[in-house]
């Protein structure tokens, strides 16, 4: 420890969640936000989040807030970035730093808890309003991890149904990424190449097209290659 | 904020750096750490780091401890991880929060400045000693990042000299990511095929074999495909 000029800064730490899910029935990304009923930014919508208590670690406190808000089978936290600059939240006397996590959960298998009291509600990221503190630039450091996650790793098998067509698979990934990511034709052959999608040899039909081979993601098959560096998309 | 029924932590948040370099010369992966002078963990070795203090950022804070350790140009940090657990630190009352950062920086370029009160010297990752606090946790991290951004970005460029073999840069990735991280001839034909190697028309001889083609790094080539997902090995 070197002998400081300037006074040590005192911090309260926070952790602040980014819980995205994609609603493939209408092809929506969606966050979880909950809305604020104390000053500051009081009515303003927010990123589920807590103050760390004493003996408890960052990823048991942002377990814990999410715990109040969802219920979801196997959810996945990761911690995305500490947000730390002096000024963040210029409204209480200490220093308030947030580390923030990360989580993408299947839309059908996410129940929200709605207490009276806080407000919880997804919002398609599209139409979401401006947050309160610094948490509209958390969640887009957030969605651009979101992005990098479904380019390099195989996460969008954990939150699609396990039954998909590759025109699924190619919506799930326009959701995310934007229309334009990659045409559907270079995108079908890509992941085909990978071996990492096994034929049911089912077909199903969706709207007026003609029948479409169900897939399922092959995760033995996945395993053989997870330490080779992979794209997606 | 919720009403905690818990008394919340209080915080002092330290920033440590895992700087890592390359000796192209000996193929050794270097990592900067310096040696503690003070209790607790006297004598050991440590990655340099500091207190944040009033009114700084946490990337001030972590520049600003590089800047008493090494000079270097070009300096390239990044957020690796927060570290938090509640026992972490047990010597002191308080609790400690680590905000680790990353880079990687060319080793011909880094001068170390060594004060007589702070060893501070380059350790080869393969000889490293069991570091103070959690450091040896955070060090592991931060390798693995590096293999990551490695697999997965352009990194290498920006610490191997401006001109370089194909076996050069293959010998710049095993000393990074292992001996067996890939074969020659694999390696060699992906990153010719990714069409950001310019190839110089000059032929260079190293030690007995035959001249080999120098190559630079084309950013331009590059900047194009900057949007796409790549791997690079």
């Amino acid at each position: 420890m070197t002998v400081s000029p300037l006074p040590l800064a005192e911090f309260v730490v926070r952790v602040d969640n980014v819980i995205f899910s994609v609603d493939t029935d209408q092809n929506r990304l969606l966050v979880l936000l909950v809305q604020r009923q104390q000053p500051p930014f009081i009515g303003y919508w927010s990123l589920p989040g807590t103050l760390v208590r004493q003996g408890e670690s960052l990823e048991a406190a942002a377990y814990r807030t999410l715990a109040e808000k969802i219920r979801v089978s196997n959810l996945y936290l990761e911690q995305l970035y500490t947000f730390g600059e002096s000024d963040r939240n210029p409204t209480y006397g200490k220093r308030y730093l947030s580390v923030s996590y990360f989580a993408l959960v299947r839309f059908a298998d996410a129940e929200l808890i709605v207490p009276g009291e806080l407000p919880v509600q997804w919002f398609a990221l599209s139409a979401c309003p401006d947050l309160a503190f610094d948490h509209s630039k958390i969640l887009a450091y957030g969605h651009r991890r979101l992005c990098n996650k479904l380019e390099y790793s195989p996460v969008a098998f954990d939150v699609l149904p396990e039954y998909f067509t590759l025109n699924d698979l190619y919506q799930f990934y326009s959701t995310v990424l934007g229309a334009n990511f990659s045409d559907y034709s270079n995108f079908r052959s890509r992941l085909l190449k990978l071996g990492i999608l096994q034929d049911t040899h089912q077909k199903v039909i969706r709207g007026a097209g003609r029948p479409a081979t169900l897939y399922r993601f092959d995760r033995e098959a996945f395993a053989a290659l997870k330490d080779k560096p992979l794209v997606f998309v």
